[in-house]
């Protein structure tokens, strides 16, 4: 599906799904923008754009068309023999967090970004570009004033839509906590684990990202003008402080982890103790039981007038101390 | 709440509460130079101040009147079109620990730093900036003379309010190193694992504030005069060093865990030392016990003249002797 | 084994096993470059190409005859009294993975590339090469017309075929998963730990590969030509997402390992359970049958009418009770 | 106390205990140097000194009447208003071991180096100070040429005065790990991690001492001489050896903590295997002993001839065969 | 002992042990150059040889002369008034490994390089010394033509002679993991620890040889001709697999420790089994011998006619049955 956009250079929307013929002739038109958007796009629709009416470098092309697993931004100059004007090709990562399969899935946003177009690409309806795109056709805060303000938005977009999945992250983190300190089971240790492989992944996804946007925010494009820079270092210490917050994560769910195996560990020592405490508080009974049990022929005890009842007693008492010797150690 | 003060070169106060409408007049005069102090203002106090007395820069207002978790500075210089003069915003988080949460609360506090003036922005009354302010007014030690004065006093004084937060967590640390030494109960290890992330937490925060004082001190900046360079490197200095203090926390932290999981297990260990010790002291009579329990018809030593004696000296005899074995031992 | 190849800069075969002696006429063609591969070369095929055709340095020479376990890049400028033009040696390594082994081997190949020649030499043959080989000689995609465009036609072969590698160990460790999860047994740990080994290996050795595709990537060598660089970047790109993969690998065996030793020494506090509930349960039986086994002259329970019934059904009760008691928390 | 000497620049001591008026008149003759040494002065001998003789920047006198913590160093250039010339300040803690307390302690020591001028500050007297100042008065080996080789030989002594610190730390864990491999106790793992925090300590002050004197080392400042850069070469290299020796350190306490905690939960298995081993060995006595005192009415083996005999055997070699089977195991 | 020798620049030998006057005169002849090699010579010897003739900077010799622990290369240019000419002064270990001892022992190996001499200095044989000189009397492959060519050749033989070293700890961590899969004894533990420590220790030794090889392999220096530098980086790239290889060791030898601790607790958890294996199997005998051993005048089973064949039947079953149990789950 292609959308197509081109606005003033005052931020007003001009034209709005323009045919492809018309593309080449606004391009010239140096009061105007142009905007495509190719969501999910069949390959016919992709070439015509991406070459018929930009004729981008190939390799751009086909770093766009095809899923790659790393975020980038590449200059393109044009040699002598190029038809294209100069222009940054980016590929950046929006992230969804889907609780069901505990995993971090990345979505794929190429931009080509030149000095009077923008050109994005996208599988599947991305919600930072729909976004963007309503406030562009709005005119709220002259966004749409120059490719390189629309970019901006875009890219603060997609990293401010980092945080909702960072809030679920941090729920089930939360959650899982509970677990191990009051009923950890046979699955918890498995969450534990596959949560902390999915903050790494995170972490992994996130780290590139930053990367990309740190080349932004020291201003090295001259295709994004200057006084937008400070615009693109916002974005850049938002993707910061989410790196940071991630990094808190992985602190936390290494204590959870501790605490679970601790747990783990009590949980058996509270069983001995449990044996040990049965085996000791039966001992009189036992000692009493076994020793009088013996068949000598002369155990003068036997025949006491009040034996038996001091056996009773003797072994009521030694149980009950005990008893108590261990309630006052509170091993229960 | 609005304060300001004007200040001679001479650092001396010259205006107290100055109108609004007087601002941009002071301004002008360059004998003179302008703290305003806003303290938790409304909409339209911050409104009027930053932009329509000073004119900062929309994105450095947008920083300053949101909270941001991440420290920064930066550098404003005006476009042609712009009407703000060069200006360093700088945006630095006090620590506050309440030992009831055992957590790290941070507040901001934003600076306008330019070559006549100083606005300070934050949410609540702060200390740093109440002291400062008192001092500034009475003139001792001739910190009002110019805005990059006062700044530095007043980093200084931010910088310096992170010991007393140090000490509590330091008092808290002693605390729960004698709880895991004398009686680790199940809190203990929750405790540890809080404080160590409560650790990590105070690094994150002090780990970017150090990067913003770097710049100022290795003089980074034209706003602040070289020979103020030297204090500024103090401030830096001092930080510095409460990072190695926290590092040394975490140093601590990591080995009263060691030790509480240690003492953990080894009270499993003893458990299992005792019951051992119970059972083995308990086997002799329990061998007799049952031996002479048996009802086979011809066992000579049932009917020997001394053979109940002899078997009660041996039973108190090898009870008595696995005993002394295990005090020997020191199983007890 | 010696084959060579001559291509037109339009990049057609021009001519195919050319004769030794012709070589160094068809590099002093400018219309032509020569491709010579040596698999598996003789001594003296080796000595001829390498030293009598093309006057390489000697030491390039020792490097690419001798195995090196370190890749490389190095140019090579000559100095007056040097017969050869400026090449650069490149050894790179491809990755095999062999399953019964549980190891990485890694198979060199060296490159001279200069500006109208590429020299490959490798021992066995590599399906990177053939690939490639076949591709230049059908002409497809252009890669025949330079030997900066054949050299990278051959990294980026050797990079691919670094993924059904990792798809090997990808598989290996989803099973070593299901194993320590399910049956974890006495070769667990050590399959484990030695999968462990070899994804640090593999990082070893991905480390300095990518440190040499770096250097193209960013354009250090003037023998490659400007347009054809942001090429190399794709197969660095490329190597970046394996190491990223490699990493991740590396964590999930952390967390495998975990789970293993959590699981056995589960076991162990199962075992404990498991002897604490039998030895529990048995233990209002054995108590109360020691305890009327004593023989004292005056028990009266001895001869009450239904003493024995009574006790049998206090001995049910109570281990019905105890039985009871475990199963309600759980034990088994 | 003051200290204060003076040398001709051929090395020999011109005067000594200088009266404090006469300073600045020597100080202006360019063929002596002075050398001040304040040894835990008055406030009134430290403010007559540095800031009435040598006019110093009132921030490094501050820093260094005040404890700072970390060592530094700074060069100050004059102001056109400044009195002084330009000078280093240095910052550099001597390291003293007290084996009771297992405490690094540091003292400070002050420096300012001009260009014919050295003032040393301390609380205290220092090892390094009084051998240094023996040494300058004898005049051997030329130390008191000049403001540099005296601090040179200063900077020299308080490194290698770091040597027998090492060295009782390196007995103390010596002792330490034949503690943790023979008798393990209570105290052995605080002892470990005491020392080991110790060494951590170590570590973090050496760090910033290595980076002052690199400073030296990379000859940046011009107050030293470049013929004697090669002589604080020297000292910063044998710093960095020192730090390699912790490093060393802290490797071993990782091990020796390894072992401890190894052989504190060996002790508990070695326990298990003893109960097991016990109980197992009476085992036949108890089974043969409470089956026949079972009061079944008819059990023939009861009135067998030698049925007691038999069963003495039975036991005795049964109990013989167990002990013997776990002693092949070799469980003792 | 002094060994001199001098070559032509045609790489033949000049002359051998030459008289100490003779040398100064040898040294102006621009159509030699001169190697003395100093195997722990005298005080008297080194002092006539460093000093008199050759007359290097007293640091380099004080260096030189004492055993220095790190590894170091400084560049000498001579003041006015000094009379050398510009030379390199080297430090670098060779390493020895003592299986017995376990501990990697390194000589040291100093060079003096000029531009027409070598001087190397060293305390006791070192087979790279030998080696190199039989080379460069017999006139093999051009190495005797320059000091520069002498000195890569013995810093390549050092470096090789890592290698017989690493082969004797990759042999000792071969044993030690066989040991740690079959009979974990005590001493297990201790030996692992030891190699781990040597294997840091050995890392910690290249570290520094590599900084100073890199050197060397960057082309810093002057008295290294540019053509003879890839020479040098090959003796770095050998260093640096070298280095890798150590890292693989640490890596194994982590997964040793891992395996010989799970070993350990493993051996309790079987423990343990055995002995909740034989309470089990022995609890049915000992209730029913216990219940019956019970005096009830009135226990009707005890005159049952079959009473006791049934008892018995039972006990042998139950038994049978709970034997099988643990057959069947595997437990022995």
């Amino acid at each position: 599906m292609i959308r197509s956009l081109a606005f003033t250079t005052q931020g007003r929307l001009h034209t709005k799904d323009i045919e492809m013929f018309l593309m080449p002739t606004l391009l010239k038109d140096t009061n105007l923008f142009l905007w495509v958007d190719l969501e999910s796009p069949t390959r016919e629709e992709a070439k015509s754009v991406l070459e018929d009416v930009f004729h981008f470098h190939p390799l751009s092309i086909e770093d766009c068309v095809m899923d790659s697993p790393s975020p980038k931004v590449e200059e393109y100059s044009p040699r002598e023999e190029d038809q294209f004007t100069p222009y940054l090709f980016i590929v950046i990562h929006a992230v969804d967090y889907s609780r069901k399969d505990c995993v971090f899935a990345t979505s794929e946003l190429n931009f080509f970004l030149g000095k009077n177009f923008l050109v994005t690409y996208h599988n599947g309806p991305l919600r930072s570009v729909t976004q963007t795109e309503e406030q562009a056709i709005k005119g709220t805060m002259h966004i749409a004033r120059a490719p390189d303000r629309v970019a901006h938005t875009l890219l603060d977009a997609i990293v401010e839509n980092y945080k909702p999945a960072l809030e679920q992250l941090s729920q089930e983190i939360a959650e899982i906590e509970q677990q191990a300190l009051q009923n950890p089971g046979k699955q918890t240790l498995n969450k534990i684990l596959e949560i902390k492989k999915e903050v790494q992944h995170l972490r992994r996804i996130i780290g590139p990202q930053r990367e990309v946007l740190a080349k932004f925010a020291r201003g090295e494009f001259k295709l994004v003008r200057a006084h937008l820079v400070p615009y693109y270092r916002d974005v850049y210490d938002t993707l910061f402080h989410i790196s940071e917050l991630a990094q808190g994560y992985a602190d936390s769910l290494t204590g959870i982890l501790q605490v679970y195996l601790n747990m783990s560990s009590n949980q058996t020592g509270e069983v001995v103790k449990f044996l040990t405490m049965v085996t000791i508080i039966t001992t009189p009974l036992m000692m009493i039981g076994t020793w009088y049990g013996m068949n000598f022929h002369d155990m003068p005890e036997l025949s006491w007038p009040h034996a038996y009842p001091i056996a009773v007693v003797v072994m009521i008492t030694s149980t009950a101390a005990t008893y108590w010797y261990f309630k006052k150690k509170k091993w229960f």
